[in-house]
């Protein structure tokens, strides 16, 4: 398109860039709001620049916080004694929002990855080891993902866990709630069993 | 979530208002861009408000412009004899990319949709009709979409392309290329038959 506008490429090519976004929904997203949604626009616009101003890291927990430590390091509900090990942001929205657990976290902002380079140092394992010296943990739940560099970065800190004299749990993998055994891939039912409890 | 940074929580918000991005995925790309990807949140934030700055509609067609009249209608290798209307500025993209037309456009910005509030003058006719009393143009061809609204908006500027004594035409529908009859719908099937031409 030798004729379209340079601002309207520059925008496009820049939502390319987001993840799950490709070339037909970038136009899409710049057409919409171009042509019907300005405010918008703008609205998301502020609304970015306002959030990679303001946020950072919780001092305590690594989690995105506005403030030197989040609102739930903060929290005299929450039990400091439990300390539940994430991968991702979005894995402590969901354990939160299922209510499950009333604990604190630790959020690793990612796995070990030795083929992407990624090691102890930049999963904050550092920031992790001080939280176990301070004292206050006596339990380590390890919840980061059901996948091999999950189960590998689960296992390294279960390892510093148990150097530090402490309890490390693993959360329980099997059948999820609803699910028909017909439909449920064999590595599950496999840890369906080896995991199975007395009745 | 009591305890979320509140200028994540308006990001995601602002997020979940582009088309097609639910609150997964605008959670998705608030983590993605605050954990790993500061850069393209500024890059996006600074487009946004560069196009919105800069972008408006073309004197003549109507399309998405930087400039008074667009590329496409300032060139003097299109044939400005003939109108292509389409509904949107991606038909027009798509138009292009195949090569297939060397005339002009006008892009409507929309369809007539009388249950949605939208008639002539939201789809920009009296720009249209003014293009047509211009006296450069000779046919116009209809190339808004095979749906009833689409169909309804071609009816409506076919006829005021007569009144203007202009030839109005509408591009075919039938099977696609490539298309296997066993699993093409009813209706194409039909616009296929009746749109039937000498072999």
């Amino acid at each position: 398109m030798a004729h379209e506008s340079e601002a309207i490429e520059a925008l496009k090519k820049a939502l390319r860039r987001l993840p799950g976004i490709g070339p037909k929904a970038a136009q899409r997203i710049a057409f919409h709001l171009l042509g019907r949604d300005r405010a918008t626009a703008k609205d998301i616009a502020r609304a970015l620049e306002h959030a990679v101003a303001r946020v950072g890291h919780c001092r305590l927990c690594n989690n995105f916080s506005e403030t030197e430590v989040c609102g739930i390091c903060v929290s005299p509900r929450r039990d400091s004694g439990l300390l539940c090990v994430v991968e991702s942001p979005a894995d402590l929205v969901s354990l939160e929002q299922s209510g499950a657990f009333t604990g604190t976290y630790f959020v690793l902002m990612g796995r070990l990855s030795p083929l992407e380079g990624i090691g102890p140092d930049q999963i904050g394992i550092p920031k992790l080891q001080n939280r176990l010296e301070s004292g206050a943990v006596r339990e380590v739940i390890l919840a980061t993902n059901a996948t091999v560099e999950g189960e590998a970065t689960a296992h390294y800190i279960s390892e510093i866990a148990r150097h530090h004299g402490l309890l490390a749990t693993r959360i329980a993998y099997g059948v999820p709630v609803g699910g028909e055994l017909e439909y449920i891939d064999r590595g599950t039912l496999a840890k369906a069993f080896s995991g199975r409890r007395e009745a």
